[in-house]
C-alpha cells in the first residue's frame, strides 16, 4: 500500500489549459500550441519579476475563460514558481480570489500541482481545480546566477530558464475526455552533484528513482505510452537519465522525451542543454501535450516534473544539489 | 460545496508530535513543552541556514522516533519554511528518503502541511505522513532585513522571527484520541499594506477572511473553542485582527490567542510585536498545544496559520504585502 502508484477513483479530467511565453520559446518548434506570447521581455510592467506574475496571471485567465468559469467557480488553486517565496504566483493570481495553496518543487512544481489538485478532487475537498506553474529567464538568472548585464558566458551543460506559465482546470467529471489517472510524488535524491550550471545530472537520479518505482509496480512498458516526458532535464541530464535507468534494466525506448528539448530548437536556438525552469514543462504540456492528447495523437503520457532543489547560499556554502521527481499519469478515454 | 469547510471522514489522528527550539524561545513561557533546544543558534553546524536544516531534521527524528516508526513507514511528508527555495526543509529531510511534497505558505506553511497531509490520508494515498516547518532567526534577518552585524533597531511592529521547528506524525487510526477533523484552505487577501515591518496588519485581514468564512459556515461561536490560535500575527495584527472581526460581528472571545504572543514573554524578552515565523506556530502547535490536547485542557482548537506573502524583491519594487492564511480544526476524541 505505502508509497505505491496512487490510482485515482473518481474520473479527474481536464477542462481546460492554457499556456503563455516569451519571444524566444514563441520562435521554437511548439509555437503553435501556445495561447499567448509577449515580444517585450518585461509583458507590459516594469520589472522582469511582475512580467512572470503578469505571464502567471494571464495563463489562469485564459484557462478560466477556455472553461467557460468565473473565478469563483473555482474551489482551489495550486501553483509556484521559483522566484524567492514564490512571489510570482503569489502577485499573478491574488486578484481571483481563489482559496490557495502555494507548493515549491522547483522545476517539479507544475507536476505536483496536478498531482496535489487531483488528490484534492478525490478526497471531496473541490470540485474544480486551478494548477499554475511559472518561470521567467531573467528573474531566474539574475536571483540564481549574474546580472544580466554581465553578459556571463554559459558552460555546455547549462540549461536555459524558459519564459513560460502554464495552468491547468480539472475537475471532477465523469464524462472527461482527458483524465489524470495516477500519481506518484517523488523522493528527494541526492547524488552529490556541486555543479550549479549542471541542473540535469542533479536531477536525473531523482528522475530515475521515480520511473523505476514507477516500472517495478505495473506490468505497463515504456513503449506503450505516447510519451514518457520528464521536465526538465535538458540534452545532459537526458542522457544521464537513460543510462541509469538503462544500467537498472529499464530501456526508455523512443517514447522518452524531455520538456525542455521539446520547446526549443537546441540545434539553432543558442540554448545550451535546452530549457529548465518550472515554466517549461507547465507550457510544454498546457500548450503541447494537453493539444496532443485532445486531438488523439497520444493517448497515454507520463509526465515527471524534475525539479533541482538548492538556492544560491546552498550553492555558495558548498551543499550539493539534491533532486525530486513526481510523476503523473494523463490518460485518454476510459482504460 | 465549493469553498466550503472541508469535513474529514476518515478519523485521522496525531500519532506523535516534536518542536526543537531556540535559546530564546526555551527561555520562554513554554520552555517545557519543548523536545529540544540548542544554546548554541547555529545548532552545531556552521552556518545559520544549516543550523535550520538540523532543527528541521532532528523535530523529524524525534517525532518519527517517539511514534515508534521508522522513516520508511512514512508515506509522505509535507513541508516548508522562509529561506529562498525552502531549502532548509530539503536538507531537513534528504536523509530520510520519504516521498516529499514541497510547500510554500510563509508562516502559514505549518497549518498548510498539516490540511494537505490530512487531505492525502482522506483520499488514500497515504496512511501516515509527516508534516513539518521551521524558521531560523538569522537565517531570516539576513534574508529579508539586514546582515545581523549591522544590529538594526527595530520599529514597535516588527515581531522576532522564531527559531525552531515543529514536526506532527499524521495516521489513519479509528482509536486516535485526537484528530485533525477540519481544513480551511486560504484565500490571499491584499488590504495594501506595504510595510515590511508591520506582517501582523499585512497578515490580520487574510486571517479574518478565513475565520469569517468559517463561523458563516457553523454553528459553533468562538467561545466555544477551548482555543483559536493565529500563527502568528504578533500583538499589532491581534490587534487589527480582534477589529476586523469585531466589525463584521464576529466577537473572537477570551479564547482567541497568537502563537506569537504565546511562545515568549512579550513584557520581558525584548521581541517586539512578538513571534513570527514558520516555526512559531509549528513549535507552539506541535509543543505546547499538542500537550495540552493530549492532558485534557483542551478538547477543541481551530489553528489558522497566517502567512505574509512578500519577498525582499517585492518590497523594493514597491509591491503590496499580500497575505494568507489556512484553518486547521484539531479534536480530542469523537465529536
Amino acid at each position: 500500500m505505502s508509497r505505491s502508484i496512487f490510482k485515482f477513483e473518481k474520473t479527474i479530467g481536464i477542462r481546460s489549459c492554457a499556456a503563455v511565453v516569451g519571444e524566444l520559446e514563441f520562435k521554437g518548434p511548439l509555437k503553435k500550441y501556445f495561447d499567448l506570447s509577449s515580444q517585450d521581455s518585461k509583458f507590459g510592467m516594469d520589472t522582469w519579476e511582475k512580467a512572470e506574475a503578469e505571464m502567471v496571471r494571464q495563463s489562469a485567465e485564459v484557462a478560466i475563460k477556455k472553461a467557460k468559469l468565473a473565478a469563483n467557480e473555482i474551489d482551489l488553486a495550486f501553483g509556484g514558481d521559483l522566484t524567492n517565496q514564490c512571489a510570482s504566483t503569489t502577485f499573478g493570481i491574488k486578484e481571483q480570489y481563489i482559496p490557495y495553496l502555494g507548493l515549491y518543487g522547483a522545476c517539479s512544481t507544475f507536476a505536483l500541482s496536478m498531482g496535489l489538485a487531483a488528490m484534492s478532487i478525490e478526497c471531496g475537498l473541490a470540485q474544480t481545480t486551478l494548477s499554475v506553474a511559472s518561470s521567467h529567464f531573467c528573474s531566474a538568472e539574475r536571483q540564481y546566477r549574474f546580472p544580466l548585464e554581465y553578459g556571463c558566458q554559459r558552460t555546455p551543460t547549462a540549461q536555459t530558464t524558459v519564459t513560460g506559465a502554464g495552468c491547468v482546470i480539472l475537475e471532477e467529471n465523469d464524462k472527461a475526455k482527458i483524465k489524470i489517472s495516477e500519481f506518484l510524488p517523488g523522493i528527494i535524491v541526492d547524488a552529490g552533484i556541486t555543479d550549479a550550471n549542471n541542473m540535469g545530472a542533479a536531477m536525473a537520479p531523482a528522475c530515475a528513482d521515480t520511473l523505476l518505482r514507477y516500472f517495478s509496480q505495473t506490468t505497463k512498458k515504456p513503449e506503450e505510452f505516447d510519451a514518457i516526458l520528464s521536465g526538465d532535464l535538458g540534452l545532459e541530464g537526458k542522457r544521464i537519465l537513460r543510462e541509469l535507468c538503462s544500467s537498472a534494466g529499464l530501456d526508455l525506448s523512443d517514447r522518452y522525451f524531455d520538456c525542455g528539448e521539446l520547446i526549443y530548437d537546441v540545434n539553432s536556438q543558442e540554448v545550451g542543454a535546452g530549457g529548465s525552469g518550472c515554466g517549461c514543462s507547465a507550457s510544454v504540456f498546457s500548450g503541447y501535450i494537453a493539444s496532443q492528447l485532445r486531438e488523439g495523437n497520444m493517448k497515454d503520457v507520463l509526465l515527471i516534473g524534475t525539479g533541482a532543489l538548492l538556492n544560491p547560499n546552498t550553492v555558495l556554502q558548498k551543499e550539493t544539489i539534491p533532486g525530486v521527481a513526481h510523476l503523473v499519469r494523463i490518460q485518454k478515454e476510459k482504460i
